[in-house]
């Protein structure tokens, strides 16, 4: 089974969202890992209960809160300078060593390639323009126009409808587990970057492919 | 302001969720701890995941499954037996110590009492049984019936059906903070139990009161 499109979640799969942790590092000696993952925790789970609440913001204000509660948390004084530069860290991410390569591979097998991400617009275009990555992808999808995050089922239904092209001839690539999970149950075929060697979430699904890296996606293709 | 009735959270507000650390640990010394705090961070990821991906599962199904997450990214052997017995523990939580005490005092107010849970009827109802609190609840209602899980609002509106009561005069009780602020979204009078000092999460709510436990309760109606 081939694919016509492929589409790419951003955060965790293309992006590092742990390369925050110099810029909060330089603040907070020693605090940075901690800071870090409690900030990506509270983000995502912000998304979902914000989704279930009915009560949307973009990520950009929903990642503004986590890191404003993660630094409470953690008794790190934040002003609005610091916040603002740990923001900022966000729109220029580093991408993982293994992307470029492998996004050039996937492209010159003629597919359709896509981001579809959690992140607002005004989070994700300044993202992969630092990234000199306008230019591979045919489409970059933010859930903005949804008002609901991953993994809700209208999510996906925006890249289907973006693209049109029908689900099961949609590849869709992600390293949130959940996030591959819930694209599946919608009916993409899917593959999970577990970079990690995490155990399957137990959603009730299965990816159709388990990789260690991007790299190794065209060859599974 | 006063409330005509007072709803409760269950797990984490009235029963100890780590009360299954001495069982995880009867298993698996010096592991209790880790696996109870995963069992249940993978608990609630999957409750909200699986509302949003419109894959509801009764909550008995979504701790087997979280359980069975946490046991293998911890490289913590389960079978069958162990995993039934885990969830067993579930059936026979520990209440907090303040909970007895702070019930009857607020029954003793004439106001109706009643739980409003995640935990499917299989959970729910041999737990408040075993623990002697039937008579004291009005009425244990569990999320069952909506198919979604907290912070949805249609779960806090099945307690303004079955209890016949407006949300504005229905007071929410919780020690899940994204749980009150959920409620307090949907438009009850809501008090956070913070037995461990967390901040308040940022969610775009705030609780209309903020208690070390449940103890405190009745002095601020």
């Amino acid at each position: 089974m081939s694919s016509d499109a492929l589409v790419f979640d951003a955060y965790g799969t293309l992006f590092d969202v742990h390369a925050v942790i110099q810029r909060c590092e330089s603040f907070w000696p020693g605090k940075g890992a901690a800071l870090s993952q409690l900030w990506r925790a509270k983000q995502l789970e912000y998304s979902w209960q914000r989704s279930l609440m009915q009560r949307y913001l973009p990520f950009s204000r929903v990642t503004r809160e986590a890191l404003a509660y993660a630094c409470e948390a953690l008794e790190l004084p934040l002003d609005e300078a610091r916040s603002q530069a740990l923001l900022d860290a966000y729109l220029d991410l580093a991408v993982y060593p293994d992307v470029p390569a492998a996004l050039e591979a996937l492209r010159r097998g003629g597919r359709k390639l896509a981001i579809l991400t959690n992140g607002s617009p005004d989070m994700i275009e300044p993202l992969v323009k630092h990234r000199g990555l306008q230019e591979i992808f045919d489409a970059v999808l933010s859930v903005e126009p949804t008002k609901v995050f991953k993994p809700a089922p209208p999510v996906y239904q925006l890249a289907v409808e973006r693209l049109g092209i029908a689900a099961p001839s949609i590849g869709f690539v992600s390293s949130n587990c959940w996030d591959a999970l819930g694209a599946k149950s919608f009916g993409f075929r899917v593959f999970w970057i577990n970079r990690a060697g995490a155990p399957v979430d137990r959603l009730g699904f299965q990816p159709d492919g388990i990789l260690r890296g991007l790299g190794d996606l065209p060859a599974k293709l």
